[in-house]
């Protein structure tokens, strides 16, 4: 039987491997994740809107029935293209006939000192318990703090306009204000601030202009200040400083500042990389030189031959979209199987099915592909609707339907929990008393990512 | 204003502190989690059938909204009896005029070597995803090796016959089977063995004999081997060793086996205390030669004053149950509302309302105070009742409901994600590549406790 081997069960692995189901080839997913992360709401987990099991789905439970798909956890090392089989750190070699390279993206940090130490990204679903554990227990430092103004704590950086800049902004403000109904701090909690910077003079800038000052007045009047021109040069432990010569202290710094190949599977599998760090593809998805291989998704810098999307003129590639992962998942997997019948494999099309982005209750602004823009109530609903239609598992569907409701309708707050174990580091002098370092601790960062993981 | 500090946030802290909201004292809740945990469905969480946010709720949540009330988020270090104020980690002292200690018990590994290095007690939140992430990788492990059998993967070993340990057994024999239905591993899932160690005859002692032999029945038609009269002799990385010399080849033992308040906050006070480390309190709850100190619950070595409850004679103390907590911290907050009025200290009587146990789907037993035992079916939806009763939160009791049925009908799976970032040690000689370490890896086992934490 013919074994297709798929690496990562993003949206594009996972396309790919739905494609496949009931199909006359075997399929092994291999994930170093037992589980989909469903990236778009990751920023809910992070400030503590939703659970971590309403946005991810463990992969066994969505082909362990299907007997032509096996799942394989494990974390990829390389590929040996001689003996073509997929190198992983627990097994060796999983060998294949066909492979699609589907492992994504991470966080960009653009070599800015102090970004990957001292910031919280928000790529994983690590990276989002991580900030909300932190952000929570700041804000109980805070509590116990005499000052809480002084060095910082109260203050929260968003580095990024684009979605999930504005996302975590929006969300940080609603906790803020949940906390103020709600939490009874002993500190004066209207006294946080949330920054939101970008180097453009604007947010979200893949959309319209009217789209853009539409969030941004939102987001001002939610109370979020908007630092727009000015680029982040550093940042500690204590606080960041940008180009003009601004520093802020904080002690929480939201990384939205883009996302790259780099660092991740992709690089490792010995292929040519283009910008960003993602596989040269050739319009049909394979890589070149490599027979029956596909690059697919954020790994992949795809040619971007319209049948709606016009290509930008600086980068004639797909964006790094859930769509265009999603669509090229399913085409890859077709062109395996047309490829087996001694098809021609076409080239693929992107879909622009459009773009969306959240900024808080009531407040959405979606843009079509040619051009209409949706704002307010209205975006939001298609906003809520589009999300939980793509949320993968009926019982996510339900608990977050409840859960957003739920919140809605009673003003309350979601599962505000420090699981991690974290605990804020002493005020003053006081000593930490033995045990009581945590391996949990989330200020226990990860070491930089080589690039063989 | 009066101000009381209670110490801990489990069921005695909170029974105590909801009995004195909005009354004329000032309450403090100190606790080193931001959430109450609901104990009872710890073991769901670590067989991967409920969610972590499921059975914990934030203490804010709770309180935020009561003026009386504050929280304060801190690890506790003692007790200033001179300056009366409770020394926490962070803020130095928070001063009190009554105490209630309410810091509960912790897994007791009567020192047995390695119990506390290579076992999963389930006491805590933390455990129970540790222990969850731990299980789900151990089975991911087998699935990626050549030969699962050889080095006890697929032996679960629980080590304790009461209440935790025999529902932690079948909850595991029902993953087992969930497993088997669902999860496509290409091991052999029907050779994992399940077996209960208890140094006892027979399970669930507390019971009657009618009771336990019908829960070791249910065990057995389950596929879970039973192993009495036999006790822990040692345990490491590769297994256990009983005291007849028996070994057993496995990566997983779940510590059952008791609880003590040794190594915990009321340890750390400075007051005597009785079998277990158990603080001495007089049968009103007070703590002698402190004036205005009352300890509760699991911490308190309660002197059993029946009203229904027949004292054992060999202890004369409540049991260690979540009645008693609760019972016990409302009349420690109403012997401090008695004190304050001038009024007399009553003694404190335990109401015994029965004890109950799950077994899995469609068992449990409940046993009422004068003896009767309920079974089976009955047994079961009684059990699942009142537990959703005593489940703080309406969103929590919904989201619960709405899993278990759903789990009921579809015989579907739970939260199945490995959300630690856990990985298994890599299977024979592969090399883990570097990058491949996580902060967040269960295998890095908390250090021993310090009694002051």
């Amino acid at each position: 039987m013919h074994r297709v081997v798929i690496v990562g069960a993003g949206f594009g692995g996972l396309a790919a491997a739905r494609r496949l189901r009931n199909t006359a080839v075997h399929v092994t997913v291999v994930d170093q994740r037992n589980f989909h992360t469903f990236q778009p709401l990751l920023y809910e987990v992070a400030t503590a809107g939703l659970e971590s099991g309403d946005v991810a789905y463990p992969i066994r439970s969505m082909f362990g029935k299907a007997d032509n798909i096996d799942f394989h956890y494990d974390a990829v090392t390389g590929v040996d293209w001689e003996q073509r089989q997929l190198l992983t750190s627990s097994t060796g070699g999983i060998p294949f006939d066909s492979l699609i390279v589907a492992s994504g993206a991470t966080a960009a940090f653009f070599r800015i000192p102090g970004a990957h130490e001292f910031s919280y990204p928000l790529y994983t679903l690590t990276d989002a318990r991580t900030l909300r554990d932190h952000v929570l227990a700041t804000l109980e430092a805070a509590d116990n703090s005499p000052d809480p103004d002084t060095n910082g704590m109260l203050n929260f950086v968003v580095v990024g306009g684009g979605a999930t800049g504005v996302e975590v902004a929006g969300a940080l403000a609603e906790l803020k204000d949940i906390s103020r109904r709600h939490d009874g701090f002993r500190f004066d909690i209207t006294k946080a601030r949330i920054i939101l910077i970008d180097g453009e003079e604007r947010l979200l800038t893949p959309f319209k202009e009217s789209a853009s000052s539409y969030a941004a007045h939102t987001l001002e009047r939610r109370g979020i200040e908007l630092w727009f021109g000015r680029m982040v040069k550093s940042i500690t432990s204590e606080g960041l400083e940008l180009d003009d010569g601004t520093t802020v202290a904080t002690q929480t710094v939201v990384w939205a500042g883009g996302v790259t190949v780099e660092g991740t599977v992709a690089a490792a599998i010995g292929c040519p990389t283009a910008r960003g760090g993602r596989l040269v593809v050739n319009p049909d998805l394979t890589i070149p030189g490599q027979h029956g291989a596909y690059a697919i998704g954020d790994a992949a810098a795809i040619p971007l031959v319209a049948k709606k999307a016009e290509p930008s003129e600086n980068d004639p590639t797909c964006p790094q979209l859930a769509q265009v992962a999603i669509q090229s998942g399913k085409h890859a997997a077709e062109q395996i199987l047309r490829s087996l019948k001694g098809e021609e494999l076409p080239v693929f099309h992107y879909f622009d099915k459009g773009i969306m982005a959240t900024i808080g209750r009531k407040a959405a602004v979606a843009q079509f592909p040619k051009g209409q823009v949706i704002k307010g109530t209205l975006g939001w609903l298609s906003w809520l609707g589009l999300h939980l239609v793509y949320l993968v598992g009926f019982r996510n569907k339900l608990v977050v339907l409840i859960n957003w409701t739920w919140r809605y309708l009673s003003w309350g707050s979601g599962p505000r929990l420090i699981v991690s174990g974290a605990r804020y580091a002493p005020v003053g002098d006081a000593a930490e008393p033995p045990g009581f370092a945590d391996p949990y601790d989330p200020h226990l960062r990860l070491p930089p990512v080589d690039p063989a993981t």
